[in-house]
Parts: C-alpha cells; sequence; structure tokens
C-alpha cells in the first residue's frame, strides 16, 4: 500500500487502546480505505497530536477516528484543529466502565462537534468513516449499501 | 429554494422536539446547505420512518440528522434503512436529564453506527453534517476551515 | 410440539443472548405455554423484524418478549408494528452494566409502551407472559395462582 | 358506570401521585376499560394494600396499575399479593428525577415481575392495560390495533 | 444460647445473600447479642414476611436488620409493619453494583424511615444495632465506646 | 422545656439546612422528645464539631441526627467521637440533585456505621430516632406502634 | 493594580462561565493575589489557549484556574503546556447537572494531572491557589491558617 | 534518607490502598520529593488523624496527599485541620466503581477545597504534588517542565 495516500487517520491515546481498535483497522481493510495510525496523547504529547492534526487535511486525510479513555480529550483536540470529521470512540475504563470516556467526548460544546460512537465501538467507527466518505463518493456509498445488505441477508 | 435538492434530511421525532432543532436549521441556513425537515415517530408512525428513511438517499439526501428524546431509537431506525451518516441528537429530558436520549442513541451495536453530538447539540449536528460532506467536497471542506477561522479570530 | 400454535413470541437482537434467555424458555416449557424463537436485530435486519412483528399477531402470538442490549431499540421497534404486549429484557452490558439497555428500553415515548422487566429478567419476562396471558383465561391465571402459592410454600 | 365491573385496578402511593395518573384514566376513559382506583401507601397502610391487592382478582380486576415514586415499593408489593400482571408507572422525583422509583420498581427479583413503563408513564400504563386485555380479548386486540392504526395516520 | 431471647433479627431476601451477611452475624456473636435469623423474600413469601415482621416485637426483638439485593423492598416491607427500628443492609449486585438495592431501600417515603447503611455493610449493621441498643442500656452503650477504642487503638 | 435534658441531638452542616430540617424539629417536637440543635461545619469548624460530638453522650444526647450536603461529612466525622447511633440526611444539592450527599453518607466503612435515611428525610430522621429510643423504652416503643396505627388509619 | 505581576491566571471556556468565577476573582481580591483573567475555548480557539498556556509560567503565572463546562477539556488542554498547578472548576450543567464536566476534569490519564474542586466550587478553587502559594511562602501560608481560623471563629 | 525532612506527607484511610498507592511513592521518590507515611481511618483513629493533620505544618509537610475509597471523608478531614493542601486520591471501590469516593471528596462545600486527581490517580497525585511545590521553588518547577519534557520525546 506504498503508494495509497490514507484518508482515514486513525489517533489514540495510549498502546493500550491499540487491542480494542484493531476492530476499526480490520473493517478498513476489508473495506480498502487506507489509513494511517498515530499513538500519542492529547495531554502528554499536545504539540506532536497539535501538528498530526493541524496538518492531516494537507496529507490527504479526510475522516479522522479517535480513541480514548477516562478524561477523553484526545477527540475534541483533534477536532480542534482540523476541518475534517472527527470520530469518537470512548474506551471503557475499569473504574466508571466508560462512562467518563463516553460525557467526556459526546459532550462537546458549541461550534466544535465530534462524531461519537458507543463504548469500545472501534468497528462501528469505521463503518461511519465509509459511510462520511460515501457522502461525496458513488461508490463508497454503494459499499456502504451493499455490506448493510450483506448484513442482512446473514444467517 | 424551490429548485435546490436537500442533502441534508432532518427528522425528529416530535413536535416539541423543534425548537431545540431550529438552532441546527439556522446553522445550515448559514452554510447554506439545503435539507429537507421530517416529524415523525420511530415507535407512532414506523412505516413512515421506514418510507422517509428507505428513499432517502434516491432523493438526494447525503447525510441525515434525527432527533429523539427518551428511548431514542429514531437515529438506529433510521440508520437501519439508509447507507447514509445518520447524526444523532438526544433531546434532553425533564426526569433524567437526557442520560436516556444519549445512552440510547450513542449505544448502537456492532454494524449499524450513528454519529452522536451532544444532549441537544443541535447546532453542531448541522456543522458535523457540514463537515462529512467535506469528505468529498473541497468547497464544503474550505467552507469549513473558514467556519472555524472565524470563530478562533471573534472576540 | 409440532401442531401447537405459539402465543408466545420471543425475538432477541443477537445469537450472545441466547443463554441468558434460556431461562426464559424453560419457564415457558414449565408453564406448557407454546413459543416460537427469533434472532434478529432491528439494526442489522429490520425489515426481517419488521416482517416478524407485523405478522406476528396473525400467526396467533398474543405476547411477545424482545431480548436486546445496548441501545436496545428492538422491543420499542416490535412494539411499534404490533398490537399485542412487548416484554422487554435489557441485557446487561460489559461497560454500563445494563443501564444503557434498560434506559434504551424502558423509557419509550408516548404512545407506544413496552413492559419492562429487570436487567437480565429472563424468567420473569416468562413469568409476566403467564400473567397477561391470564387476564383473558381462567385457566392460565389459576396457573399463575397455583405457581405463587408454590414460591410461598418452598422452604 | 355503576353496572360495571372494574378489569383494572389502579393504585398509587400517594394522593401527589394523582395530577400524573390522570393521564392514566383519561386514557382508559377513551377506551372505555373500566377501572376503580386507590390511594394507598404500602408502607403507612400495609394491611390495606395487603387486603386491596389480594381480594383484586375476585374482584374482577384482571390488570393492576401501581404508581409510586422514591423507594417505590408499592407495585413489588401489590405483585407479591395477586395473581395479576401489576404495571408500574415510576413517579419522577424531585431530586434524583426518578432514577429512584425506576430500579426499585423494574429490579424485581425472579419469580415476582412487574411490567415497567417509563418514569411518569401514565398514559402508556392504560395503553399497555389494553394490550394486556387484548391477550384474550379479540375486540380488546382490535381496538389496539384501531389506536396504533390512528396515531400512524395523525397528521 | 438456647434460653436466651434475640433482641435482634435478621432477615433475608434470598440464601444467596448469607455469605455476605455472615459478617453481620459474627459481629453480633463478638457483641454476645443474641439474634435470630430468618431467610424470606418479601416478594416470594409476603405472608411469612408479614406474619415474622408484626410479631417481631412481641417475641423480643428490639431491631431489625434486612439484606436485600435489587428492588430491594424487604426492609421497606418489614418496617411497614413493626414499631422496631430497620436496618437495611442493600446487597451489591452483578449489573448495577448495588446502587438499585441503595436506592430502593434507602429512599423510603414520609412516615416509615429505614436505617440505611453502606452496600454489603452486613458488619456495620451488626455495630448499629448495638449502638441503637445503646440508646436504653448503658452497659451496651459501654460495650460500644470501647470497641470504639479498641479501633482506635488497633495497630 | 428549660429543665429538660436533651436525648437527642441535632447537627447540620449549614444554615441553609435549616429550613429542611424543621421537618424534622416539628416531628420530635409532636412526639415530645427533647432535642438540641447546632449548626457547625465538619470542615469549617472541626474543633467545635468535636467538642460537640464527643461530650454528646455525657451531656445526654442517645441519639444524634446529621443533616449535611455535597461531600457530606458531618455524620461520619461526628459517628467517629460518639458510641451514639448517628442518622444521616443527606440534603438535596442543586446540581448532582444529593447523589453526592447520599454516597457520602451511607458508603461509610467498616467500624463506623451511621444510620441513612432518604435524601431531605427530615422528618424520618425524627421516627427514626424514635424508634432507636424505643429499644429500651417501652412507653416509646408503643407511642411508635400508636404513630404507625394513626398513619394507617388516617383517611 | 498596573505594577502587579499576575501569579494567578484564571481561563474560562465561555463568557457564560464569568458569573460563576466571579467568585474566585472575589476570594482572590480579599486575599490579595493578583491574577489575569482569559475567557478562551480550547476548542474553538485552541491556539490561543496553547499560546496563552505555554507562556503562563514565564509571564509569571504559578498557579492556573481552569473552568469549563460539559466535555470540558479546558483544564487538560492547559495542563499540557504549562507546568505549572492548573486547578479545575467543573461548571454545573443544565442537562446532567455537571456530572459530564467532573469526570472530564478529574479523570486525567496518568501523567498530567489536574486539581480538581467541587461543581461550581469557584471560591474553593482561590482558597486552593492560596495555599498552593503557600508552599513555598511563609506569609502566605500563615495567611492560610488564619482563614482558616476566621472560619472557625465565626458565629 | 534519615536527615531529610518531609515535605510530602501521605495518609491513606487503610492499609488496602497501599498497593493502589505505591505509584505515588516511587513517583515521589523518582522527583527525589522526601514523604512519610501514614496509614489512619478518618472514622475508625479520628484523633490520630487530627493530631497527624494539625500538626503537619510544623514537621515540614506542605503537601498532603490523601487517599481513601467509600464515603471518603480522609481528605476533607485532613483538610479541614491545616493550611496546607490536600491532594485527594479517590479509590476504586468494588461495588460503585468509585464513584462514591470521588463524589465524597471532589464535593467539598464552601471555604475548605481539596484537590482531586482521578478515581486511583495515585502517580498524578504524586505529580500533582511535585507542581505545587514547584509554585515557591524554581528547581522543583524546571524539574516538572523536564518531566513534561521527557514524556513527550518517549517514543
Amino acid at each position: 500500500m506504498a503508494d495509497v495516500t490514507p484518508v482515514v487517520g486513525i489517533i489514540m491515546g495510549s498502546n493500550s487502546d491499540m487491542p480494542t481498535m484493531e476492530a476499526c483497522m480490520k473493517q478498513l481493510d476489508e473495506f480498502g480505505i487506507p489509513y494511517e495510525v498515530k499513538v500519542a496523547s492529547a495531554h502528554r504529547k499536545p504539540l506532536e497530536v497539535h501538528e498530526w492534526a493541524s496538518t492531516a487535511e494537507e496529507r490527504g486525510i479526510r475522516v479522522i477516528i479517535a480513541a480514548a479513555g477516562k478524561a477523553a480529550h484526545l477527540g475534541g483536540v483533534v477536532a480542534a484543529y482540523t476541518p475534517c470529521p472527527v470520530i469518537c470512540v470512548p474506551m471503557k475504563t475499569s473504574d466508571l466502565g466508560g462512562l467518563d470516556s463516553l460525557l467526556s467526548m459526546v459532550q462537546m460544546p458549541s461550534g466544535v462537534p465530534v462524531a461519537c460512537v458507543a463504548i469500545n465501538g472501534a468497528k462501528n467507527a469505521a463503518i461511519l468513516a465509509l459511510q462520511m466518505l460515501g457522502t461525496g463518493d458513488d461508490e463508497r456509498r454503494a459499499q456502504m449499501a451493499a455490506y448493510k445488505k450483506d448484513m442482512a441477508d446473514a444467517s
């Protein structure tokens, strides 16, 4: 895939989010959507996240997927620096079950939305990315329609 | 706007959601994004919702915005019938504050995501719709970038 | 039981709900209530659920039991298509313990109720089905009274 | 209605629940379902509740609707003494919004279910009562089907 | 202890509460407080609970300890039938962690209080029983003071 | 009442708790139970609270009622310094409805229980105090029994 | 105060936070602690916040107070860019009461703490700032001790 | 370290908090911040806690770290007796996940703040202590800046 420009950028706050997010990458692979992956905490590596997010669009990224847990600011921080839609995956937490991650992500203030999926909803983030790309791409939209049809037909 | 095909479809479960959702329509107006509006409960008028959702794509709709409260199934029901991305706006409720609407919308099962924004996040739903359209439309993306710049520059 | 028309229809959103719901079927068996079982997600197989629910009454079904987890729309979706009462069993979830399933099921809007039992309350769903059938059937009501008496007398 | 035997028994824990429950009575009136109303706290008047509940069936009651708030034991207490199905309406509370009433009602232990509707879901309790009566009464079931059709057709 | 009249009555809703409640009995043993133990669900065996609770005072019981989980009505039901103070121990639950048990117990309506301790607070229920008995018994109060002193002195 | 030794000590964290707690005092007055009232924050006036609590028993106090809101430590702090039972009244809060006060009071660790009543359960605190005093006082117990009978007989 | 270098920097996400935060400024005024105030959303004006936070220390700021609501990322974002301690004031929200703001602020991941105070705890943020400054300033610490003594002595 | 005066005092409510708090001590060791450790329950050993807290400042302590679970009063109790800032670490609990500990700590009333970190945020408590000490110590502040830089540079 060396000569394919990624259109989805996945960023996660910690290496510990990787096992959960593999379902996202697998689904993007199945859809044939090229992506890049970044692990960087919004709090520990703010400049790196800033740099990654603010240059995403010019790198060719059209949809960003951000996964983080607890006070999960990563999605909001990335959303602050990019015109691309940011899909947020709140990570399940061992104490509050992910309610903290969810509220930290979904309750974004006026002006800077994110698109939040379910707690640990890594696979759904990939599907939502396909749907977003489908808004301007008939082929992608048809691919999504086919995916839905396959689900409905599965025994 | 008689000769403009709507690209965003707004659906809400009840007329009581209208005052909150006006912020969404106003923002879409400001962005110049043509939209259509439908009021229909997923539970009281299931066939009407089914019909509206399953024909949305062929009507030209590319992004759907669904607003509902309490056991807010509308977004999920619509998502079941369309390949378009569905932005969900959980309505604040008088008893549980909207936690019920939020969990009913965001915790979608594997295979059928929605893009959830904050409780009563009507304006943000419009912005997210612009971002989604921007994935395949340089002009829309530039419009979003300009919007962000204006926010940052506002005194 | 080949020549017995089911009067209870059990539907669940996922095969993973089956182990929990077996307590429901076992209890219906003990009561001698004939039932049918369907596994179909309201989101992944909406037309199949629509078909199943809207023909339930004419198949002879008088009570429906719906089990689902997370954004548990299945009960509400089924209730939209049938005049029969719908008993909802919210599934326990690994992140929020089932609070999401519970609120998604019980907080139904005006006009379309469901009858919600406890999180994972599969056995109680069967007992409630018997009670519902007993409203128009003296024998079933006597059976329920006997069941209660047995509980009270158990050592 | 002097010569009509009530088939629904409504019980509420406090006179303060009456304004909310009037929507229930109004809906039963519209359905032409005869009912009786009792105000008695499970905690302050336990023997009166015991007497009312344990004689309900022989009085001709086939469905019970119980409304209570906070540590809302009324529905469970009534369910302990009758073979009839008990529909519970958790009352909204001024401090916890009704989450206390809801959990106190819906989380019934194995063996003694209740049929819980939404917080303050008084009207839906009446509709659910009609649905329950419809399990053994073709006319009531047709009435319910007509009610659903009217909702779907309403503009 | 054959000739000692119990002054504390312990009641629990299910045999599954016994392992948790053993810490309560052990502490009462250490305090030398005679007690009786009853296992009976308020919902499954309402008359047995009614009988036990309404005769407790005349049997010599002065403090009641009630343990139950989920929609934990046992304490409130017992409190309805006795002038003795009722200490409630909300049981931890596998889905909501015991928040359901806690709210079902502590949120008692006006007129019929219970004395709620922490989730699974079995040992503390015994200590609170000693404190209650100490209100009218100098020796018991001195015993409580000594217990506190021992805790403070423990290394 | 100059020559009557108080047997109940009421302490509250703030003057703002007084309007709610007046229901407690009124009920104690009706029961003819002499009491003293103290307003002192466990955090702002720790030594004063310490002094009040550790001398309560020798002043003749047999039951303490503590009311506080938010991180409501007052009951636990008082309980640390007295062998008397401490009834806690969690105050409703404007942000979290009193869930914070409730959990801060009821979840006491092993060794130092409190007797928690409902959020804003001021009147019930007085009734519970009567019940506690009744454990060692036949007259008080009879008074409680009479109070319950009056409630049951009230129309 | 033109020639006094601020040692506390107050930042809030929105002008709507100002009325609540005035209690903070008033208390700092009473303590004679010089401060500066900035209103800037972490999401709408990320570069401005970045600039403000990363130069705070060199401007002489030693303690930062950040107030924000909903998905309240402001404190964490500021903490990412400064070695100074960041006190967070979660704003009460109209839907979830501030639980969202609280969890979004307090649940910071490893490596980048904030010092969270109560929901709307604006005055306490000022007191905590004094305490922090007191760690290296005997006069400030004495001032804090005096403040505590005044509270304890207040009638 | 025999001749080094501790500047941080760590107190925890129970020996069971020690494994979690070891991350705090390890981090203080890495920072070279001398500390003392105390295990004492605010409820079981109130006088010992009182003594420890009220003499902390004169022993040279400048920052206190308090860890406790459930109705976690320890931080507030300590804060009542010292002018030093008190960092609170709410312990995760087995039933409510630590929501009880968190609310019991963070929701402190006006006049007596604590600085709350995340549930089980032991390591962050140490980092926050360094930041507090840095307000009056250029070297400590530089150390903190270096720590942040190392985090940002870590691969």
